[in-house]
């Protein structure tokens, strides 16, 4: 009857494929890659952009929109960007379909609309937007720029999964313009911080801070901030990254600015963002056997009220008293759905809405009615407690914020539990395969150990924490000195 | 010093150009067609969306999120929808660039990257979302689907405008799944209903709702509601548009349901879509020769507050009374703007929020406040007044409800004024030149007449308005029988 998933026991990629499917969160599309984004995941995606546009206008941005299209020449102005992205660009190169003769009702490329220069598609949009700040930017007075934009963007991936790689996704993309390099690295790391909250205040999903090794850099960026988190299974997960773009793409395009003293300047400048893939870690930082496990904050209904009840009578009974708490949470600014719809059974219902994540279930039946009481189950703890309808408003109130600090909690544990000092290749190796998680080891700080840690045991340096504890030792893989541990995990 | 633009009476096309890129609402891109959503611009989008939101949820709608891409057997699928849109389609045909050998730091399309299928960058998405229709639906408890989707869309259009043309633009785009007939078409009526509603509420834009005639329908559809505004030039602009879709696409995608009887039968579809072109309307409902006007509802920031001083210490008192001003009106949810940028002179600043359309601006200065009096000045009226600080609060809550009011007032006034009843051709063509507007006159009610009206005149029949009075009459071009008038006038 209900709906089945996979243990994460048994197999952790098909319990995550089953979950997104399954909780009605996303789905394969027609096009190759591409993925549909079903209501209950798109609305949890809106509170996600709705907590984090506020914290981008609380810190003086505005929103903007920009070409979706990029002429190939603006493109390759900026070369490193160029060449980082140019093997996963979809490309333009018509405008017009035509109807195929030899095949009726069928259309055909246009082969007369071919355009003379070739559009990509954005992958990321640094070259759109630093082509079009040129025209806005003369003076120090039109500094700083401070804009972000909501968008989807493509990337010709090959293996795709939903929400964490996929072809076409859904971002945000913050691209700042600045007088000065120290306030330009002062916005990249102020972005951090943003995303780091974000991630632990609303997605309850604890995070370490730390800038990425030169190979792992954004393509065109002088460094690259970033927030990783860890799954359930001992991977990392890219999160949120931050950059600092130095001068590239203002000398890319030609921007330039008469500082205050009057001498000709190129522009400072940042971007960063976070994209539809926050909806994959959300995912495997709380979810369970049951399904999707949503932290009160991001979850669109919090609570969802289904009556127990039999025939007409029942019911008008039932609804009575359900839609007075319904009434009484909503004046406390909590999100309730009451579910009485006649075509589901009631356990059909508490299945349903497990899957889901509502964090608070209330149950409501005849027989309660006459004590004057009702069931309220709680999704992270799978704990059910009977209690007073009076006592129901301030229960829930304090139920959702102990839920929210619950997940944190506990995936906070789990992170440290999951972090390990390894000071040898053969307990890194082997830690990686039997208990995969973040590894704090030693390294020499040379691309080419980087390369050959990566080649044989497919773990990336995921990040050198901020604020990392300096600390002579000796690299696992060469052992030649290093001053610091870094973050080594396999990643998705 | 401050921006100048053409006047309305000069050269209205070019004042309207004027407006969108002197109060910093969009600009033109490196991308043939593509605008760019400036700041102010985009903040004034983001009013609308959330009014418009919180109406498709109110009336029960959620959003979701399908591919930018439709590969072209499924865009192909519904024929008319295909045939209408098949000439302004972008087309995705390869995956990947690649280092240009002759060409050093340039790309190329890489030819081994060829699509197998080419992808259509969506001019509007029932294919792809009726393909996926098809997985969701089987039975009758499936049923209605209602579902919205923000998104960007891509018609190559030859000869564009900001707003009101472009190759790319952002709209929502409603599709919603029925069991009965008669559902889709109360659907389809509801979120005319909706549009119209919006337009007048919070745009200050009176409509006329009305239905399509055959010719100008959405392609694809039985039948195409929608609401026609007229422009202070006298011509129409269509800012929304509801379609009953009929069967077409369940046809076209093979999306069947069991009944509650047990029969399997086609879904009935509908769809509706507004866009950016609102912003076009918005502008030139109201705009004046100083600039943009915008209905308080709308406007990202209702009051600005400028202070007049000399020196530090002239400044700190300015600032202490516009504080204290600004806490008052925002405990009234008035959204106010304090600007004191020393890099800017008073006078630069009043015509520049004029130029923006913020609707109020106050004016405070040292010597006002020796006299604890304040200058408030009105947009729409271009009005000031002296009144003291204590007054302000009250001044300015009602100040702004009566702008969103006179704004619609007026727009209504000139919308009858410059609404025409004619009766024969010559009046009709005599109309259009010399005092153009909305004219209501009798048509045979065939396609051929319709056609020869629009290529001798260029108007076009915007809509059989809603609740037209029958009455009798002959056709203005063919002599024919008409039992009703219908609504002519050239359009943007």
């Amino acid at each position: 009857m209900s709906k089945v998933i996979t243990s994460r026991q048994a197999d952790y990629s098909k319990w995550y494929n089953d979950i997104v499917v399954e909780a009605d969160l996303a789905d394969h599309s027609a096009v190759r890659g591409c993925m549909v984004i079903k209501p209950h995941g798109y609305a949890i995606w809106e509170k996600m952009q709705q907590a984090l546009d506020k914290m981008f206008k609380d810190t003086g941005h505005v929103n903007a929109y920009f070409p979706l299209f990029i002429p190939k020449s603006l493109f390759e102005a900026e070369e490193k960007n160029a060449e980082g992205f140019a093997k996963e660009c979809a490309v333009v190169t018509h405008y017009r379909l035509k109807t195929d003769e030899k095949n009726p009702g069928k259309l055909m490329v246009d082969p007369e609309a071919k355009l003379e220069e070739e559009l990509v598609v954005r992958p990321t949009s640094e070259a759109i937007i630093w082509s079009t700040y040129k025209g806005w930017i003369e003076s120090y007075r039109d500094l700083p720029i401070l804009v972000n934009q909501w968008a989807n963007v493509v990337r010709w991936e090959m293996r795709t999964r939903l929400f964490l790689r996929t072809a076409e996704f859904l971002w945000q993309e913050g691209h700042t313009a600045h007088a000065t390099k120290e306030e330009a690295i002062a916005e990249t790391k102020q972005m951090l911080e943003v995303y780091a909250t974000f991630a632990e205040e609303f997605m309850a999903m604890p995070v370490i801070k730390g800038v990425k090794t030169p190979g792992e850099r954004f393509a065109g960026a002088d460094d690259t901030y970033c927030i990783e988190a860890l799954m359930q299974d001992g991977k990392a997960l890219q999160a949120g990254t931050s950059h600092f773009l130095g001068q590239n793409f203002a000398k890319a395009f030609d921007v330039k600015f008469t500082s205050r003293e009057g001498k000709l300047e190129h522009v400072w400048a940042t971007s960063w963002g976070v994209s539809t893939r926050l909806m994959g870690a959300l995912i495997m930082s709380h979810s369970d056997d049951k399904g999707l496990v949503v932290p009160p904050k991001l979850a669109p209904t919090q609570v969802v009220i289904v009556p127990i009840y039999k025939g007409e009578e029942g019911l008008r009974k039932v609804s009575e008293a359900a839609l007075s708490i319904k009434k009484q949470l909503q004046a406390r600014n909590i999100t309730v759905k009451y579910d009485d719809r006649d075509t589901q059974r009631p356990g059909w219902k508490f299945a349903e809405y497990e899957m889901k994540g509502i964090p608070l279930r209330i149950a409501i039946g005849e027989r309660d009615l006459q004590n004057g009481t009702a069931e309220v189950a709680r999704r992270d703890l799978n704990e059910k407690q009977v209690m007073t309808i009076a006592e129901i408003p301030d229960h829930v109130e304090k139920a959702l914020a102990d839920m929210q600090q619950n997940l944190f909690v506990k995936a906070k544990e789990r992170m440290e539990r999951m972090t390990y000092k390894v000071d040898d290749y053969e307990t890194f190796k082997r830690t990686l395969d039997e208990t995969p998680g973040f590894i704090l080891a030693h390294w020499d700080g040379t691309a080419e150990t980087e390369e050959k840690i990566k080649d044989e045991t497919k773990a990336t340096i995921r990040c050198i924490p901020l604020d990392n504890p300096q600390e002579p030792g000796k690299c696992i893989y060469s052992g030649r000195p290093s001053s610091q541990r870094v973050l080594f995990a396999r990643a998705y």
